[in-house]
């Protein structure tokens, strides 16, 4: 099955744009977890027990796992095979090397770890990203506007005449031909938002920058989904996770995923 | 000690701009080593003896220790903690994301593994490079223009009316309020390494693109080097690691580290 095929079979079963991002910082999950042989899993495990019918998709990014050597590999593989099947797992990860190295980093994710989707870096260009590509049922989400602000020292610089994200979200677009490619766009810039949603219209977009980075829900909703409402991934890592820091954060988690799916929906039907 | 420092002392002790890049792939190796319990950290051992009086760096690439998990983490950071102290480590990483979470791969990197250097991503600009420029004695080696057919797509293109390399470049520079930044120009573009260096004639420079990429060495050396002929650290990976595949391949290793060290020397004196 195809990515977009499996992102619009959850989101359509769980009636949700939500992502949740497994962004899992042992320093800020509940203290009484340390004790488990592996907090990160087990803090992970809770998250994905109380949101799986919630959200569209996972995105764990793999610096906060890679942050513990061999055993936050262990952490990651053991978050990977726990959720659910039918939810697609997008590894964070903002890869980008030569075609031999790239090769590399994409058999790890999509054969090791089985996730779905990667994101990639453009900066390298086209045969960076190839052999992501090679894999037709799996997804390269290409960063063409991030969240941070940092962007505007590159990304938004006028290039050839456009802005360079423009340019990077043409080119994403021509290098689609096995329509398995997608772009990060951040909801901290709603104008671009609506002017990348135009260029791409049919690429389902990842959108950060809700939540602890401020981004609008409403703009982000009318700017980032397709003409059906749809090919939005909206992720929130923080403002779900570490909702509360008490025994009941999973519930609390839940909550707030609800919450954010409500908003969300009500600003589709419009 | 800074860097820059550890560097010109490796570089002047050993005579060498030779960075040898440590990207052990087990489908490369000799098979005889395969019957080693880690035969990847068994290769770059042998790797390391036979060449670390001739080189000035190395260079390991994160992606092919990914590739196998938990066991490939292992090697890295034994690898890591094999190589003598004195020559300088540069991760070959090109990671770049939001403060958070570069924050994460730098203390992974700086403080898990003690590499010296980490290659970055500009695409999501300076607040996604802070945390690796915290530290003062290591160094952020920031993607500049690099050596593969892709770099054409967007670092050749015209931002505000100069090439996407010399904006960052420029911006690198910038930066580099703590002296620990450097670039990394690929050896395939001689022309715009000669210009990046007028930009920026005292920063630290990784140059890949020698050996396996068909850059040549005479103009690498000539536009590569700052005025005294030093700062260039010039990598070369599969044409040194796989030579000889046979049981002599650290001998010849050897032997293709001092050819490359003799040659690019015989250049630094014209």
């Amino acid at each position: 099955m195809r990515f977009v095929e499996k992102l619009l079979s959850a989101s359509r079963k769980n009636h949700s744009l939500v992502c949740v991002g497994l962004d899992t910082d042992v320093g800020k999950i509940p203290q009484y977890l340390i004790k488990e042989e592996d907090p990160i899993f087990a803090f992970n495990q809770k998250i994905i027990d109380s949101t799986s019918d919630l959200v569209c998709a996972y995105k764990p990014n793999i610096a906060f796992y890679e942050a513990h050597g061999p055993k936050g590999w262990d952490a990651l593989k053991k978050t990977c095979e726990y959720i659910p099947k039918e939810i697609p797992i997008i590894l964070d990860a903002k890869r980008g090397d030569i075609g031999n190295t790239a090769r590399m980093y994409a058999k790890a994710y999509f054969e090791g770890l089985k996730v779905d989707a990667v994101t990639v870096s453009p900066y390298m260009g086209k045969d960076a990203l190839l052999p992501f590509l090679e894999y037709e049922d799996k997804c390269a989400l290409v960063l063409c506007l991030t969240s941070n602000e940092g962007a505007k020292d590159f990304q938004l610089s006028i290039t050839d005449g456009k802005p360079l994200y423009e340019i990077v979200a043409e080119k994403v677009l021509s290098w689609n031909e096995k329509k398995n490619c997608g772009l990060v766009v951040g909801a901290t810039y709603p104008d671009q938002l609506k002017r990348i949603r135009e260029i791409a219209p049919l690429l389902p977009f990842l959108i950060p920058g809700i939540g602890a980075q401020a981004g609008e829900i409403e703009s982000t909703v009318r700017f980032g989904t397709d003409k059906s409402g749809e090919l939005a991934i909206i992720n929130v890592s923080r403002a779900i996770l570490y909702a509360s820091s008490g025994e009941d954060f999973a519930q609390v988690a839940k909550n707030e995923t609800l919450r954010l799916r409500e908003t969300i929906n009500l600003y589709r039907q419009k």
